[in-house]
């Protein structure tokens, strides 16, 4: 059983928000009412840019409000999408007259709610387009029919370098085009080794068996297709990186931007080993690295995994992964 | 039961030290028999700032080291200290010529090594000075008997002002007379809900009934003196906080920093729970909030639990804290 750090279980949420917004008080501002966090020093003459979604996922997405990434991040309950009343008034929050690109991961909620907020904020002259992340690969489906793939860590990297076109100049739909191209060409794997715990609840979103790995699965407890064999650190890395690899193509002279992403409760040592794995192994096939991220940055709760993503990585999304960012979660 | 992302229990540390510089080629470097990291490029006519200890508490120490804070940091197996040939290599590397301060936790082996290899480094002609952090108020001897209140979260603080001190071009002495500043101010209280898993064990280090928490807990799974009844975030901040105000004598119109650090598995909504509590109760006291740090820099494996440190906060150490770094784990 697992206990939590928590106060009132139905406002974890806006508890939440007010503690992270007066941790970075030179940073942040927080919209109590409609729960959400903007940027200290709004942006003048640019592409806004909003995300957001359900909470647990921390620091996604507050985390990635500042310059360089995010305008502003809508937060909904643990798991469950923000409304589109809050989506519009964070629509409205990231305009600064050149319009506003909504960062969507693909749950069927986010969606609704960031579509219904897009085009309502047209009532308030204000241009919005839509990114759509759905990189989890192993949602993919063979038919094309279905919800298509789950948005997650790829996510980071939309948010990224839309932030940098942005920060650049660009316009609205170059600004949504950079993030799209990103989206269609990022994958990921997830595994757990054991669920995340509900706030409040006792017992955890599912169980394993202690030889069990769940492969494939998702940010919100969802249970994946396959159950495989317990294995060591390299093997663990393996059974994420070979289907990313075949997905993607990808071969000797390629260059790739890799994260080894912490789901929640992997701690350093262990994502650490994840790292070595994927190198040696991109090494050895004659793909480069070109850019990674080691670290828990779209996390589901406490679960106990990690998530491999990869995208190939051309000059153009280098130089805006490249560029200065200041978040409470990412700073260069 | 935990199991871990792991491969050879007696290869984590070296393992995870590869892939943690792999996946930081920029920024640093190995030396694999001696198992510390250094920054790629290193300082020069600076005095130089060496730390580390055990494993098992990342980011703490390698996390820290770049531009600002640490020149090296060098580990041992998890949470056993590095051997006295490891620190002496290590102090080699991080001097340029004016000397080296080396940043210990109180714990008897390291303190040992750390002393060793300062004096056989002399036979190099390396002028060192030892900063001891010595934070944990759960470990204070009333009778002033025993080894002394242990070294936890008030390091990074340590680090980080020694590391500013030394890039402004202070000389030995003054940088570790600074780094010494904090030591004697700081102090920290940390509690858990749930002790880790040491790599490739089944169970946990302790057991708690799910009505206790264990309150002032060591980072390597030591028990406290106290078991106190689980309550909720709020309350939990006060068991930490109360015992730090009396202790330090804060009264209104006081300036601190502070740090809410998750020991492992704590995540960041918990965190931001505990911040918030902070941030009240402070405000509530006319007790300034100067700076503050939210998220797991000390941890202890995957223990659930966090802690607070707090430190009177001057102008010098203002300055100091607020001057650029760059690091895996800390950047501004």
């Amino acid at each position: 059983m697992r206990r939590s750090i928590l106060n009132d279980p139905d406002q974890i949420v806006p508890e939440a928000l007010e503690g992270f917004v007066l941790s970075h008080p030179h940073l942040l501002d927080l919209d109590a009412e409609h729960r959400f966090v903007a940027r200290k020093e709004r942006a003048r003459d640019k592409v806004g840019l909003v995300s957001g979604g359900g909470s647990g996922h921390e620091p996604l997405h507050a985390g990635f409000v500042g310059t360089g990434m995010l305008d502003v991040a809508v937060a909904g309950a643990v798991f469950a999408s923000p409304t589109a009343l809050q989506v519009l008034e964070a629509t409205k929050a990231a305009d600064s007259g050149r319009g506003v690109v909504q960062i969507v991961k693909n749950y069927t909620g986010d969606v609704l709610n960031f579509r219904i907020a897009g085009e309502i904020s047209g009532d308030d002259a204000i241009d919005t387009e839509i990114v759509l992340v759905d990189d989890d690969l192993a949602t993919e489906s063979s038919d094309g029919e279905g919800p298509g793939r789950r948005g997650t860590a790829a996510t980071v990297i939309v948010e990224k370098v839309c932030g940098a076109a942005a920060e650049e100049g660009k316009d609205l739909h170059e600004v949504a085009e950079v993030g799209r191209r990103v989206a269609a060409s990022a994958r990921t794997m997830s595994l757990a080794l054991a669920a995340g715990t509900h706030p409040g609840d006792d017992a955890p979103q599912f169980e394993l068996g202690s030889d069990e790995v769940e492969l494939g699965v998702g940010i919100h407890g969802e249970r994946a297709a396959r159950r495989v064999p317990f294995t060591d650190a390299d093997g663990l890395t393996d059974l994420l990186l070979d289907p990313l690899l075949e997905e993607l193509g990808l071969a000797k002279g390629d260059r790739v931007l890799a994260i080894v992403n912490g789901l929640g409760a992997a701690y350093p040592l262990e994502l650490n080993l994840a790292a070595r794995r994927l190198h040696h192994r991109l090494r050895d096939a004659g793909i480069e690295v070109g850019r990674s991220l080691v670290g828990s940055y779209v996390t589901s709760l406490d679960m106990h995994g990690f998530s491999l993503t990869l995208m190939p990585l051309d000059d153009e999304l280098r130089r805006l992964w490249d560029a200065p960012v200041r978040t409470p979660a990412l700073t260069w």
